[in-house]
């Protein structure tokens, strides 16, 4: 039994709130059950110096977490002066995962910078980040084409993410806070629409795991992203009519 | 005329939304209009090492803005590696204006930090965090007593915050960021619920003000406090009943 | 009775010492009392990025202390690699105090820095380095005019600074360090040669204060400042004819 | 064809040379082609803050580059001040894959520092610094043993980790950084003696992996996982002979 | 010909002004001609982590140079964030030198920092540090047998410091701005009272220099320092008188 | 007697093993016996900004130890975040040293970066990485000279360093780590091949050193010096032969 209550193959309630703050060219607040990220995407009209010239754009993301959205506080970062490596991980997970949709000479020489920030954490923060990054994403260029600086989208896919692990020696997915600390292993899974795997990141924290454990892992995975993916089109027909 | 219509006596719309967070033992969301900050106090068993062995306890501050809280992207202090000179004066305009309405030693030693992140900018945004983070301060504060931590609450006074100015030779209250970038001058007001002075903090930015222009926003300041106050007390009477 | 003996309303002794160092476009050794503070302005003919091309000047201030400037040594900033939160707001004072004074699109497309370096403390640093900054800054323009780089000086107004506070229930002018630790309130005040405030800042540290507080302190202020003024002229006086 | 003629399934030379240097309680000099990395392990007689008092031990790992290891020179992290997010993420990669492997109650109240140190660049590193450091690791833990203070070894599995990818469509075991440069998709595997999983990491580079694309990798991996672990306990028989 | 006109073996006017502030347990400023430097004692009852529980004191040095101590405007290095090279190289051979002159177990577990800082750069800045310093430190030991702290003096030795040169092919003695830049060669030189060498650097700007220029150089240096050493002495000896 | 066996005068085995790594124009293995060092010399067509436009090129050294190169472990200087005083101390002195041999004119507009990574520590790191560095340099202006970028060789001299002390009343030459640690006196010499010296440091450890004894030591540091650059005249012979 999950300490939520869950079937081994439920998500947790997913809500994506579009144009969650008014000045950012997207942004999205996204949750995960308890875990609440705000997404943001902003759009400067430059690229970072090995790009300069070359006809190329650019979409990067920073990852940050509120000092108490976590159980007990932890040291803001920018206090201590320096991101740990975690965060660093983090966010170049998820820029990766992001480029893997967008087409970047189609975005001209611009940078895209999602920003995802925790302000609540409750398990699965960088799957709902990847998960909500996209729809800022989508929202930003949205604007871009409404202001005419690109004619179509650079967007040629659709990406989300979710966590799957191996809890009491039973596959589960989107793994809680709860689950989390006491799960034998732990994957984070980000596709592309058309089923296929953008990243694929397993990790055994108590015991190694087999071939059949990956496999049944990599199938809650895919019924995962299949259901978050249409929240995502969901929340961005809304924002579009809206 | 002001930008948003208000007269000059007039406060934006304020709201207070306790239990914001669900992990900080305070936490509140204020808005002041458009201006949006996350409030938490967090209670910590120990007292930094200039109190060890004192028998007092301690109240700090810690203020940051989401990178896309602001009309055009700002860095991002983790990643810059250093908090900006701004960030800090504001931090420790916050913690100095709190422990004026904590009898610090009737808190034993541990300390309540108050992280105030902006999730929205739209001008004063550390008057919003003095006047949300002393509610968050509040909430903490009952948690130890409803734990046994703490007997009574030493907190003896009721601390509210507002920026006054002079715009276009009018003094008027609660200076929005339309309102901030052309004001003649800025000033930052703490008070207690007595009415006297915990901070007064004005600055000159076009041309030096006057001792009855002084008087005026003075008299801005207080009105406004005023119906801080009243909005404080309703959101802790809800808090605790609810 | 004040720890120094001094009248409530009286300043201690001025010094302003012209010319004290010699690369510096201008230099000044200050001392309010014991404190002694070197004020030197260095002219550079480029402006932060923030200004390139736009026609204006640029004044800015740092700040520092000797580890031994105070009664126990003090970490050094540069190796401990950071300066203070309280370094920053000192040299951000003093930075806007001084361009109060100073129209920089008449200054021409070059940067002023002001360094004032504490070399001995005894309360009241900031606005010795205020006033000692203002003497700086003049004689780094008379150079200025001298090599005929600009012909009529950008100054327009006279800039000093004094502290006051409420001691043992007394409003007092200039506190020192003795009186500085044990004061229920301080505020350093920053006036033109108009008798208008640049900047007020008053914190109050034992209990709040009282309009009619408020307003004692301001009078003391205006007086002390008002003397200062007459030793920066005769200082600058001095130093023109020598 | 691969760019060195090597087979899909072929590993490049492979060698492990032990107590390559003298002072560290386990050294080797690993080499996977021409990527060299220099594994020491070395014992601290004290654990981490998090781990104290709680009986158990840790091992963690450290990773950088010589400047020159690379094609171009890279900055020396050192003089700028931080290690890069790539570094970081090895290093914990590193130190979770080894840990996989031992009994931190079993070793005792001590710390297991593994340091790889890139001599020369070829592809492949992290993997060729978990495949040394599993034998650095041992080194020192025979001179634990042999020195009286531990009685058995801690270590009850081994590991080993090679990369493996997609290249002209192709999936190929140990990536060159010739074929680094143009592979679709790389994935880091990391497994035990029992042919399980410790570590999987996936990335698409150019196009998004299939599941059968999967299989295949992990299939490869499997194969030159099990002729890895044949050299180190060659090199590990070696060593304990001579 | 030297550019001040004084002959190859003549020091500059050498001034040491004790008691220079009045926090510092020891204080002097110290003027090689136009070089002016505070050197400060600061005593601290502790001892740095290596040499706790060993009953050995301790002697450091920390350096530092005003923005506009120099010529044109240096950055300042607490706002760059870090000490460069050249201040980290100059502390440690102030610190060497003058724990050369003291029995640190004499001196009891306790610290003695010297500050120097450059209040005016013209060539010579860390022979005057080291012969300024010595006195410095001398004063603070004063106190410390005053206040009983100890019973004798632990300096055993004294300590001047002068720079030599070859200028235009001629050996000069105490080389100022104008003839640093300009000279050949560069050396350092440290010595007791004994005429015995403490520390000798010298380095060649232009041309490697023979034996016999290194002699001469020696020669003039041991000349140099004499006389420093007599300037000490009474320097001291009227400190203790007055 | 030495704790080597070695006579006063006699150096420990000296290797030069070039071509050490592939990627850098010019890299070498030095060996002081148990010292081991890898030197590499890398090419950037591009000057520091304080040379842009001048028509000089630029000779810089960067100095590292591996964590675990030394007998106890070191902290990895990236992980702190800077360099320590005297790694900068060092790097320092192997730049001066080599740019005394190069004609920087000559060299053209361009950086030789020699790095310097200390593999295993047994003293006298820093002469080996300077004799080891002239070797590392040659090899790289060889490239150059091959690949037409320059016509004729910059280096006009030939550079090679070694250590020398006082031990146990002895004058000795090239210490070891055992001898260092004992050693009264220790100096590092830095010689061209006309026999004159380019850097001469000493340090007086334990009792300050006479005048004999300093000529005493730069004799033996002569005859060290004089087959060192034997050895790098056989090795880079061997290189170029090929």
């Amino acid at each position: 039994m999950r300490p939520s209550g869950r079937q081994p193959d439920q998500l947790r309630n997913i809500t994506l709130t579009c144009h969650y703050t008014k000045h950012a060219e997207g942004s999205v607040q996204v949750e995960f059950g308890d875990t609440r990220v705000i997404c943001t995407a902003s759009v400067d009209e430059r690229v970072p110096g090995f790009l300069k010239g070359k006809g190329s754009g650019w979409i990067t993301a920073e990852y940050g977490m509120l000092p108490r959205s976590t159980h007990s506080r932890m040291d803001r970062e920018a206090a201590r002066g320096k991101q740990a490596g975690r965060t660093q991980e983090i966010q170049r997970l998820i820029g990766r995962s992001l480029r893997a949709a967008v087409d970047l000479t189609a975005l001209g020489e611009r940078t895209i910078t999602i920003d995802c920030d925790v302000i609540q954490a409750d398990g699965g923060t960088r799957t709902a980040a990847i998960t909500g990054g996209f729809v800022a994403l989508c929202l930003a260029v949205d604007k871009l084409i409404k202001n005419r600086k690109i004619k179509a989208s650079p967007v040629h896919g659709q990406i989300a993410s979710v966590s799957v692990g191996i809890h009491q020696g039973v596959p589960v997915l989107d793994l809680d806070y709860a689950e989390d600390g006491s799960a034998e292993t732990d994957m984070n899974v980000v596709m592309n629409d058309a089923g296929a795997f953008v990243e694929v990141q397993g990790t055994a924290e108590g015991h190694a795991f087999r071939r059949d454990e990956l496999n049944a892992m990599l199938d809650l995975a895919d019924k995962g992203i299949t259901e978050l993916m249409a929240k995502q089109r969901e929340a961005l027909d809304a924002a579009r009519k809206g």
